[in-house]
């Protein structure tokens, strides 16, 4: 089905919810029934009346038995006066007529299965026979203010499911239910990996000792892996001087997404919402020659951008964020180029340590600016030009299907995406990789080339793993809680049967592994041997160490992987030299 | 010479100083001219005079000749008129003079060698005699506020050095130098570890690749053996809202040194001046046993204490710090000194392999609080009273010397500092450990016992390594640039005699070590080898690779220790065991 018909599908199904509605609560007031991308939703005001789980099942009783007689619709178009008559006593609709009309656009009513209501138009021409009715479903009611405005009254929401056949309704709600096991937010209260608390402020994550062990793991992989790849790592301050951004033109360009400033001794320092100008301060504190280049700025950034309150979510929406940031000064186009496949090199090697292939789990998206907006995008068609042919190049010379989207790149350049989708269905920017040729005008990043003479660099902007709070979202999703050993808050839990007769013999081993730098939970607490290893496996801790008679007798070891029902006798020698392996080469499972 | 009669010695010298610019300049007009705690200065409005080191010569000429003369000191009491008339035309006398009269303190006018000051008094009895005429000097001439207010006009300050003796004289004066050949300003730049931008703004360090990988170097080695001692580490946010701070009592009563707020949402954020409310709220996430009992809660924490511009200094005085911080939940008052006593010995380790040595290098104080002083200390005697015990039965019990010092306690209790002596011989608190009886109580710090009553915690607040841009700092300054090698930015320079012979076998030597993760810097330039071994001596590298015929030949190298004249030869193998070792065990030298 295509999307504008199942679009159609969905607000048909809105006015067959409104009939049924009507049924049982005569005196309820509709007010709007829109579709949205997984069905659609009517508010209504029920006045005093409370509605149940019970009435959700019955309007969706009568839904099924109604949709048999909607098989055309019919629509007429009324005066002000005639459309304020039909819905005499409702203020919604009232406030609705009124609005169409001072717009001066027709009123509408379409009527199908003996129901009327106010509508632009948008249905299916034969719902009876166009609607399978097991492809829908009412999902739950929720509270929503009468335009989403708060000053107004709370309503009632009654969202329904819709799809195309039965099967993509199941898989629709199979992945929500799957979506939901995995959300981060509730996994991440589950392992106890972070926090929030109303009195340090809402968007800012507290990390336990677990979460920040995850953290430090993909910080510390992060920053090794690019100093192998030959970046400089620095450290700059996580505010400035707003003449910084003044400088840069992210004030007041980008001001809406900075936060008020900070007045010092009569001077306006901010918060900073990004890196760029930090370090071409950097760059800029010596003359740079055409051998430094290209110079790879990296840091892991703290930066503070502002996002509203309702849009706040765990950490994938927060309000002070650590990026995996870079800046690499390259000599010309084709430096840049070189530069940006490097990136893209880089990001390929990170996403594969976290098992994501290519093609499947990600894909390319190569973000185009438009030459006749330039008020969006620099005003330099010769520049756009070198840039996107670079950009495009790089793509193509790596071989991979890539998708191209005009009016996506960034003011100062066009940009490679890297796509990926979440557990929730839903197509995010992973990562970016950014040409930038206006900052180096804006900034005289200069340098002098092998001819002497003083030439104009051009920058390309980069994160690897992105920001640390989203990456780490993403992936206790992706794994579900079940991260990789080397990512594991514990990776070995040890469970003696008996305290008294194991104890001491488990409490050596624990000694051992915490000597090889495995962080290691000894069970030490009176539970029973099976209640330890449930726990283990709850807190998703990859190995468990069983010890008993027979371990101590042949001074041996029982580990037990979480993914498995039955322990497997080793040595502690052996086992070591399996995890050890393990950790350092990040094997995924 | 004991303390007080060294400051009248100084303030002495003020005099004769006066006496010796009024003999070349009669109508420069005297201001205030006391002892400082390396000799004195006279503040002097020479009008349109500009003084110069010739000038200088003379005075301190002057100043030798006229001291025989100075043998006994007299002193009268004078009305306001009789002083404001001896002192006729000189405005800062007159303000002087008209202030002491407002309090309705005694005028005096001191005399000796005939020269006549207005004076509280405090000078030697026998000048001519007491004063070693080569024991003092006059040192610099710097421009001075009226008063240190801006506002007012700038007169010129003379400053002289005096002690007991020539030799001691000489001793600073050596000092003096030194400190400044180390001062960690000057090697930051000549070594290119750090820098300053107006535009990002003052007190706000920018890090270079080379001093980033100090500070990375030493915010992982604190942080793993911070781990290994069973600290669990957090990370938590650098703002809150201004309610956390309400919370902790922190603000307004620290007010001071805290930043303006930032807004968002009508919601004020505060950059945070202390991390200790933050990881209460990570402890308060859960109801706690005593069996979790001590809970050691450490972070790199980001830290943001207001400066005034001109307290600014380097990396010592900065308005944004990141500290090695933790605070320790404990059961009781034993627990704390328990913990009190581990934190001792991480400092002490730390300490150890920065080669500082206990009783020399650093030293411990126990500072006490005031029972009567309920305003600056908390008001609980008792609790007083059991905390100051507990620390000191930890300081006799490690069997150190200690001083104890009244009135040095924080609000919240008693400390034990760990004090330090700097190049420039001054003394510093360099790292603390505090024993808290009254965060527990604001915040209901309490937990469940083992007779399952709820029982109020007590905290250790402590820091391992202190504010790591202030122990970088003191670290340069202590090694004068000479980082062990595992701390060095660069630990190998390879220095092929020439590029075309020696180059690939040279490039091959660099690709070996950098994949044993040491840090090198292949000099494939032009430059002769005594250059490029001279480049490294001056970048402190600890070692360098010389690479001529001879070893190609026998596939050996040469490598040459920063602290020596000649190179050693010896095997790629044997260099890179020697070298791990010494990274691994971070030896000095």
């Amino acid at each position: 089905m295509e999307q504008e018909k199942l679009s159609h599908m969905r607000h048909t199904l809105a006015h067959i919810l409104a009939q049924a509605v009507l049924e049982k609560y005569p005196n309820a007031r509709l007010t709007l029934g829109p579709a949205v991308d997984n069905g659609f939703y009517y508010d209504i005001d029920f006045g005093s009346d409370k509605i149940s789980d019970e009435d959700i099942k019955t309007f969706q009783t009568s839904m099924r038995k109604n949709l048999k007689k909607w098989t055309a619709f019919t629509h007429r178009e009324v005066s002000k006066e005639e459309a304020l008559k039909e819905f005499a006593g409702n203020p919604y609709k009232e406030e609705l007529i009124n609005e169409i009309s001072d717009r001066g656009e027709k009123i509408t009513l379409y009527t199908c299965g003996e129901f009327t209501d106010l509508c632009r138009g948008g249905h299916l021409e034969n719902p009876a026979e166009e609607i399978s009715s097991d492809a829908f479903k009412l999902d739950r009611q929720a509270g929503a203010y009468w335009r989403g405005d708060e000053k107004n009254k709370m309503l009632t929401r009654i969202y329904g499911l819709a799809f195309e056949t039965k099967e993509k309704l199941d898989e629709y709600i199979h992945m929500r239910e799957e979506a939901e096991k995995r959300d981060h937010r509730k996994l991440g209260k589950e392992l106890d990996l972070f926090m929030f608390s109303d009195v340090v402020g809402k968007g800012l994550p507290l990390w336990t000792e677990k979460g920040a062990t995850i953290r430090r793991e993909l910080e510390r992989f992060i920053v090794d892996e690019e100093l192998r790849r030959n970046y400089k790592h620095v450290y700059t301050p996580d505010i400035a001087k707003l003449d910084l951004y003044r400088k840069s033109g992210h004030y007041p360009y980008y001001k809406e997404s900075m936060y008020a400033p900070i007045v010092i001794d009569d001077e306006e320092f901010m918060l900073r919402p990004m890196t760029c100008p930090h370090h071409f301060e950097l760059y800029l504190s010596k003359p740079r020659s055409y051998r430094e280049l290209p110079m790879r700025i990296g840091e892991l950034a703290k930066l503070y951008r502002y996002e509203q309150s309702g849009e706040l979510s765990g950490l994938l929406r927060v309000r002070g964020f650590c990026l995996a940031d870079a800046h690499i000064i390259c000599k010309d186009a084709a430096q840049a180029g070189s530069e940006v496949n490097g990136a893209l090199d880089l990001i390929e090697y990170v996403c594969n340590v976290f098992g994501l292939v290519p093609g499947k789990d990600f894909w390319y998206r190569l973000s185009l600016g438009d030459r006749a907006n330039t008020e969006k995008y620099y005003d330099d068609p010769q520049a756009w030009d070198t840039a996107e042919n670079e950009l495009r190049k790089v793509l193509q010379g790596r071989g991979v299907h890539f998708v191209e989207a005009e009016q996506e790149a960034a003011f100062y350049g066009p940009k490679i995406d890297i796509q990926m989708r979440d557990v929730r269905g839903k197509d995010n920017t992973a990562f970016t990789v950014q040409y930038d040729f206006v900052m180096p005008k804006r900034f005289k990043l200069n340098y002098t080339d092998s001819d002497g003479l003083e030439k104009e660099a051009i920058v390309v902007h980069r994160s690897s793993i992105g920001a640390i709070e989203r990456v780490v979202a993403f992936l206790i999703e992706h794994w579900g809680g079940n991260m990789p050993t080397w990512l594991s808050p514990t990776q070995v839990a040890i469970a003696p049967v008996n305290m008294e007769k194991h104890g001491a013999y488990a409490e050596e081993l624990a000694t051992k592994l915490k000597a090889e730098n495995i962080r290691t939970d000894y069970m030490d607490d009176d539970d029973s041997m099976g209640k330890k290893v449930r726990r283990a496996k709850s807190e998703r801790i990859p190995y468990t160490i069983i010890i008993g008679d027979k371990d101590i007798e042949a001074g041996t070891i029982t580990v037990q992987h979480r993914s498995q029902e039955q322990g497997e006798q080793t040595t502690l020698d052996e086992f070591i030299a399996k995890i050890s392996k393990e950790i350092k080469e990040r094997t995924l499972g």
